[in-house]
């Protein structure tokens, strides 16, 4: 289960089967963004894909519809670019309900008309009962990048703020609180949300914004990690400015797990010149989708491809990248 | 399973759920042809994807690997376009062999240098064992239409001359076959082919190419109903006229299937005005995958949304569009 939850046995896979056999004449495939920037009939496009197997098929704040929307507004949004046009791939377990369909397809339009996307293509297959679980959807989408905005990982510099949009970890655990049948007190909804509007506000304060990631699979520390890996530097981050509600917190505790390690869908984090964290923060912050956004850290030369936290008591602890989410099928 | 084959009762999942929880403010998804046809910065786009759900993974003459890539290609190519880019979802089921993956994944980097086509971006998710079959594949695929092309079902009008690019039926024997340990003497190979490369030498000959059709799933009988419905003409076929390999006809004979009704997966049916019939024909016999083109009927204003076939013996039969697929995941 570990090669599909979006840590170190993931990377180990893209790395060592899928690259190597597809090649990248371009090389766009090795740039491993959340979105993959092409160039196609003179105009610059986002490209990106995102399967979906989340169980259950509706949870608290969101369902599998809504995800596969988001989650692939989300990737190009990224890069920087607006979604406009969806694909969308079903696959069905023979003898799943017509009308638990029909409330999947009606999520995901009522999500894509939210999004300002259109779903302009699709797919369903259909495979016998027990080769499935009811519902899986494939999405990939396509945008364009606005001129002078080149945003991917390998962007950091040293000096850069890093900024989170805001409370991290609700996603995994509403779905870890629903499928175990938990219950904490107030209950956990997912955050998920398109961040294309979001995205949209911070570019028009600068379009030299270096870096955008969803922190979903593996949560908050594996986007930072694949950061510092891929740029080369190192990112310190303010232990006690990283912004947890306190319902996640609880949850989190009794499950024992890290909400940094937690998958959000409607998170991102941004890594933006200084003179421009101002402007772009109040440019969030200003926004439904940014609205709890803070400055959690910065991008360092020192310990290159490492991310060290600065605890309360004024010592440091490395953040690793995980192995694999922890926990299943969240997205 | 018939919701998934192609045929009727696809056709009404798409009408009666999907498109009207999805909409499409552009109308693009109305069209229904194997790929939309949008405008992004200014670069008319063709978009276009499919799950692959076949069993077994490898059987003669390909693999869910190439079948992914050529699949979509061909889907992008029945609107005149050269598929650019792909993305690539695998959903992999837990416990299945890494080295069966690194085998699928190398068959799809084969397919995709065949065919001039980049993997630019990718996602894997893997599921519990028992919830999946190994390794299910979704591909999506951008490409250019080139100016003045405008291939859609709508465009068949009478008079139209109705090509086939080949022999059809031996993509689903050639499953059929394996699937089932049938030995028919001898053995049917699947005909998995990227088709961009013969509509580009279609299109040399003239730009007004009316429709194209790859005849998948619900085979050459599906594609000709799909047609004559869209564009509300009638289509009559010479019967003896449709090519079909003798092997194939002897295991479809044997198993009680239909050739015509049976998946293909490098083939295409073409709707082109008649003075520019001979040209795009021999054009098409000049290539390695229309080697065996041939005209097999016309478009007629009598009986609009229905195909009928001219016997040998003077008569005329219906030709019906199948309720579902005759084999289940065949692509």
């Amino acid at each position: 289960m570990g090669h599909g939850g979006g840590g170190a046995l993931s990377a180990e896979l893209v790395e060592h089967i899928f690259a190597p056999a597809f090649g990248s004449p371009s090389g766009v495939l090795a740039e491993l963004g959340d979105s993959a920037v092409v160039t196609l009939g003179g105009a610059r496009l986002a490209f990106s894909t995102d399967s979906y197997v989340v169980r259950p098929l509706f949870f608290p704040g969101g369902s599998i519809g809504d995800l596969a929307v988001n989650g692939t507004v989300n990737d190009l949004a990224m890069s920087g670019a607006r979604a406009a046009y969806l694909s969308c791939g079903f696959i069905l377990e023979e003898g799943v309900a017509t009308d638990g369909v029909a409330r999947v397809a009606q999520a995901m339009g009522d999500a894509a008309r939210r999004a300002g996307v259109e779903v302009a293509t699709g797919d369903t297959k259909v495979v016998e009962s027990g080769h499935g679980d009811g519902v899986y959807i494939n999405t990939a989408g396509i945008g364009l990048v606005p001129a002078g905005v080149d945003i991917r990982p390998q962007r950091a510099v040293p000096g850069d703020v890093v900024i989170v949009s805001g409370p991290v970890g609700a996603h995994g655990v509403a779905i870890m609180s629903v499928r175990e049948g938990l219950e904490f007190g107030s209950a956990v909804e997912s955050d998920s949300a398109p961040l294309g509007g979001l995205v949209e506000a911070m570019l028009a304060q600068t379009r030299d914004v270096h870096v955008l990631r969803d922190p979903t699979r593996g949560g908050l520390a594996a986007s930072l990690n694949e950061i510092a890996a891929a740029a080369g530097v190192g990112v310190v981050v303010q232990e006690r400015s990283v912004p947890v509600l306190p319902e996640v917190a609880n949850a989190c505790a009794i499950l024992g797990l890290d909400p940094w390690y937690v998958a959000n869908e409607g998170k991102l984090v941004a890594f933006v010149p200084r003179e421009h964290a101002d402007a772009v923060l109040a440019a969030m912050r200003a926004h439904p989708y940014g609205a709890e956004a803070v400055v959690i850290g910065e991008c360092v030369a020192d310990h290159p491809g490492m991310v060290v936290a600065r605890t309360g008591l004024g010592g440091t602890r490395v953040v690793d990248l995980p192995m694999g989410e922890q926990l299943p099928r969240i997205c």
